[in-house]
C-alpha cells in the first residue's frame, strides 16, 4: 500500500449548482472526509491534493467587488488564500472523521508553491479561463490598461484567460515528504500549487497562472516517491467514446493501451485528458499504481473493485 | 540556542499608513525575511508566527463588498485564507533571503487551528473589534438579524466586536514539532490560529473569534518545547511609564519584577500587555528565555544586545 497521493476533484468540495456557502463546502467536505477516512482505515498513508477553481474564482470576484476600498490581490495570492481556506476545512473535517472511527493521526495543510518554467510556451499563449464573464468594454479596458488576455465566449461574454504552464517541481517537497515519512497525513498543492518562477538571481516570484492540478498531483506523487496516485472525480473512471453513445469504461489498462487511447483523442481537454496524462506520467516516472475513480467509491477503488487502473510494467 | 519561536508583529507585513497592496506587503516581508535570515545564520531553528489583523480585515471588507455575487465566509474561514496568503509570502521571501546567504533550509507554512474553550467567558463578552467602522443602521441590522455584537466608538461609528478567548492548544502541534525536529523552518499559527472549539462528540468546529496572537505564540512555544520566545514589534521592548514623559525601557528583568510591573498596569491592553503576559506564561511553563524587541534589530535581540529579556530562574 504505502504512500498514496489522492487528487480530489472539484466535486469533493462543491457540487454543481451549489452557491458555495461555507455550509455547502463543509457538508461536501464532510462526505469527502468520510471517504478518505475509509482509505486510511485500509492502511493507506495519504497525501491529499485538491482543486480550487470555484473558490479562487469567488475570491477574485470579491477582490474586484471591493476594489474601491481594498487593494486587489494578484492571482498567486488569491490561490494561496484558497489553499488556506480549503486546507483548513479539509484538515478539520478529516480529523473529525478519523476521530469517529477511533483514529488519531496528525494532519496538516502545507501551503505549496509549484515551480514552473518562465520560458514555458504557455506564457505566450494564455488559454485557461478564470473568473466570471464580463462585458466587452470591461475586457477591453483590462486588456489595454492591465495587459491581461481576454477571450470572447460566444453568447456568454468575455472572460479572462491566463497561462497554464506545466508544473516542474513542488517547492515544499522536503517538508511534505518529511511529514509523510513520520506517518502524518498532509494536504498540499491545492489548486495545483501557487505558480512560481525562478528569476535570474535564483529567487522565486509568483506569477498569474493556473497549473493543472492533476499534473501537479503527479509531480507531487513522483517527488515524494509515492507508491500510488488515485485521482477521484465525479465519474467512474476513464472511458472510450465518452460523448458518443455506448461509452466503454476502462478497468485494468496497460501503459501501451492507454498511450494509444490518449493519442486517439478519447479523452477531452478540461476533463479526462489531464487526468490520463497525469497517470501516464506517474507510471513512466516509476509509480506502481494509478487509479481514476469516483469519489463516492474511494475505498473500493483503492481495493481494485472499481475505476480505471493502470499498473506499471 | 535551540528552537526559537519568533512572533512577528503587524509591522512585519504592513507599515502604518500603507494601503496593503501586494507590493506593500511583499516589500515589508522582504525586509522581515532578511532579519529572520540573520537569526537563522546565527544558528537558531525558527518557528515563525505572525499577526493577520489588516489582512483579515481586508478579506472581510471584500466579502461584504461582493456579498450579492458570492456567499460571505465566516471569520474562521477568512482567517484561514489570511494564513495561506501571508504564509505564502513569508515562505517565498524567506527562502529567497536564505538563498542570498547561501542557506538551503526547507520552509513551510502549516495551516493552524487553535483550540479554545467553548465555555471561555470571552464568548459571552465579545470585546475585540474587527473590520471597519459602519453606520448605526448597519450595526443595528447586523445585531438584530445576524446575532452579531457591535459597539460604538465615539465619533468614528460602529464596529463589530468578537470574542477573544484564551488559546488552550495548537491542534497541529505534532506536525509542527515533527518538522522543527527535522531542522525545517515552520510558519504557523498565523493571526493566533483559526479558533476552533471541541463539541460534545469530540469533533472540532470553527468559531467567529480572534485569538491574541502573542498568547497563541506562547502556547505554540510551550507545546513544541521551544527554548526561547522572541516577540518582534515596532518598539524597543517593554517600558515603564510608557505614555508619561520619560519612559524606562526594560532590559534584563526577573520574573518577579515583571509580575510586579504587570500588576502595576505598566503595560497596556492591545499593545504591550498581551506580549508581557505571553512571555511570563512562557517562562512559567518552562521556557528558558523570552525577549520583546524591535523587528529591525532581531539579530541583536537574539544576541542579548537589545530588547527586554526575561530569563528563567
Amino acid at each position: 500500500m504505502g504512500i498514496t497521493v489522492v487528487a480530489l476533484g472539484g466535486n469533493a468540495i462543491l457540487q454543481k449548482g451549489e452557491k458555495g456557502t461555507a455550509e455547502d463546502q463543509l457538508r461536501n467536505i464532510r462526505k469527502t472526509a468520510a471517504q478518505l477516512a475509509g482509505l486510511i482505515e485500509e492502511g493507506y498513508s495519504l497525501v491529499i491534493t485538491h482543486g480550487n477553481g470555484p473558490q479562487v474564482g469567488n475570491i477574485m470576484i470579491q477582490n474586484e467587488a471591493g476594489r474601491d476600498k481594498v487593494p486587489q490581490m494578484p492571482m498567486d495570492i488569491c490561490g494561496a488564500q484558497s489553499q488556506g481556506m480549503i486546507g483548513y476545512m479539509l484538515q478539520m473535517c478529516l480529523r473529525n472523521a478519523l476521530k469517529q472511527v477511533g483514529l488519531n493521526i496528525p494532519i496538516s495543510t502545507v501551503v505549496t508553491q509549484t515551480l514552473v518554467d518562465k520560458h514555458d510556451p504557455a506564457f505566450s499563449h494564455p488559454t485557461k479561463p478564470v473568473g466570471p464573464f464580463y462585458s466587452k468594454e470591461w475586457a477591453q479596458e483590462r486588456m489595454e490598461f492591465h495587459g491581461e488576455s481576454w477571450i470572447e465566449d460566444a453568447g456568454r461574454g468575455w472572460r479572462r484567460v491566463v497561462p497554464s504552464p506545466d508544473p516542474k517541481a513542488i517547492i515544499e517537497t522536503p517538508s511534505i515528504k518529511s511529514l509523510v515519512d513520520q506517518g502524518h497525513i498532509v494536504i498540499c498543492s491545492g489548486g495545483g500549487g501557487i505558480p512560481v518562477i525562478e528569476l535570474e538571481d535564483g529567487s522565486l516570484a509568483g506569477v498569474e497562472a493556473v497549473i493543472e492540478k492533476d499534473l501537479s498531483a503527479e509531480i507531487l506523487a513522483t517527488s515524494i516517491k509515492a507508491d500510488s496516485l488515485i485521482i477521484l472525480t465525479d465519474v467512474n473512471g476513464a472511458a472510450l467514446n465518452y460523448t458518443g453513445s455506448g461509452e466503454t469504461w476502462l478497468e485494468e489498462v496497460t501503459m501501451s493501451q492507454l498511450v494509444r487511447y490518449y493519442n486517439e483523442s478519447h479523452f477531452f481537454e478540461g476533463s479526462m485528458r489531464p487526468k490520463v496524462k497525469a497517470i501516464m506520467r506517474f507510471i513512466e516516472h516509476g509509480g506502481r499504481l494509478a487509479v481514476i475513480a469516483c469519489l463516492d467509491k474511494a475505498r473500493e477503488a483503492a481495493l481494485g473493485q472499481t475505476g480505471t487502473r493502470i499498473v506499471a510494467g
